[in-house]
């Protein structure tokens, strides 16, 4: 798990659908936040959704709250969450990524708590109150209110973005070394001679094809030599090339010294 | 809705679950994106998804198609998402936050499609075949596998997230001459449709030369398909190409229905 993540609480405030808590939590496990807390769900939902097949030990592990400021209570910053565009906003409003960057400060030093209103309703002032500020994600005006495991998942989404960059190019890493010769081959670029060889062959075949009018050839070699080289070929694409083209220069009968 | 995202196409493959299709449209509706394709969908959640109570408009309209090829015929940039982690990966695989500068860049001169596959298995090879590349969200490898909803959800968020300075730079790049109609072509790439008609023909090309064994066909055609691809082909060339191995299709006596 990244480093502090562990500080951050996801809160569902009032959350009604049990599909919409099963998919927060599916969101936090993929993202590797593991701590849910709920503050006065719709009581069957929660049940449904703990039970629910593929549930997550994290929804197994989630804390219920009978109120925000219980929930809220060991936190250092409480940050909301809002479609905004709804109700006059009494908060200090922030755009998700620079919030993001706040939070993550934020979670070197101690708990953090991000806050989802219910399905319908989003948070309350009320709610909202206990919050430090809000956080907007980027949706249109015109339909602004997101689906609760959505908004989860584009929240955590933005805080571990930054994040993981170290991981991902280490998985970037791992796709290549996997592969072991072949992956490297993949970046490093052809030589030129067998670029050349390639646009030789490429000649020859479509001479003995009878593309190549004898008064412009030099004009259409010329072409070809900069078609190929615009194809910024590797070491494998170019062996894999003239294997083709040497296939169908034997096939076009192409004589023997044209060939290569 | 923000500039050039009108061109980009999220395209479902092999949805299975309605709640799932509908959770991406709504996502797509949050965040302005409203060109669906679905290809394959199991039929009767296609059907309800697009019956659902509050269903927008874009569900209605969304287009459906058999094959991914058809789906993305039109487009010139097609990018997969994966969880990775799960099989050999045979394409280049980008980070979310960079694939998604890329693909901004790339929506300003035509369409865009972005795959997500079928919830339970996400894309095969062979649908990524139809790809540029790939691109991962930054999940946990301990459970990398998103819900489609969600995934799409934070996709579309990382797409319209930098926009707006995405958009001061282009106010700057406007002050610098325009070129000339060819030398735009030779930066806008070809569509999709004609590169995989490249890719078709040159298959026919190399079977009337003896190349492909019948034994294994399918996976020469794939390792064709991603090499032709990785090409990365304009406009202009593509026309070259397709002129170049019709001629040669022609002197090998490929049959015409498996000319083009």
């Amino acid at each position: 798990m990244p480093e502090h993540l562990d500080n951050l609480r996801v809160v569902l405030v009032a959350a009604r659908n049990p599909l919409n808590i099963g998919a927060a939590a599916r969101a936090m496990s993929n993202f590797g936040v593991e701590r849910l807390r709920v503050v006065n769900p719709y009581e069957v939902a929660f049940r449904e959704a703990r039970s629910a097949v593929g549930a997550s030990g994290l929804l197994a592990k989630a804390e219920q709250y009978e109120t925000v400021a219980e929930a809220v209570a060991d936190c250092r910053l409480v940050v909301g969450t809002t479609a905004a565009g709804h109700r006059e906003l009494l908060h200090r409003l922030q755009p998700l990524d620079e919030g993001g960057r706040a939070i993550q400060r934020q979670l070197k030093t101690g708990p953090v708590a991000l806050l989802f209103g219910s399905e319908r309703y989003g948070l309350s002032n009320q709610e909202l109150s206990y919050c430090h500020w809000a956080m907007r994600i980027p949706t249109r005006e015109e339909h602004g209110s997101m689906n609760l495991g959505q908004a989860v998942a584009v929240c955590l989404y933005e805080l571990v973005r930054g994040r993981k960059k170290a991981l991902s190019k280490k998985l970037l890493a791992k796709t290549s070394t996997g592969k072991s010769k072949s992956g490297k081959k993949e970046k490093i670029s052809a030589a030129s001679g067998d670029v050349e060889r390639m646009t030789q062959l490429l000649f020859s075949v479509l001479g003995a094809s009878g593309y190549v009018h004898p008064r412009i050839a030099a004009g259409t070699e010329e072409k070809l030599r900069r078609l190929v080289r615009r194809m910024n070929l590797n070491v494998n694409d170019t062996v894999m090339w003239l294997g083709m083209l040497r296939q169908m220069a034997w096939k076009l009968g192409v004589k023997d010294e044209d060939r290569e």
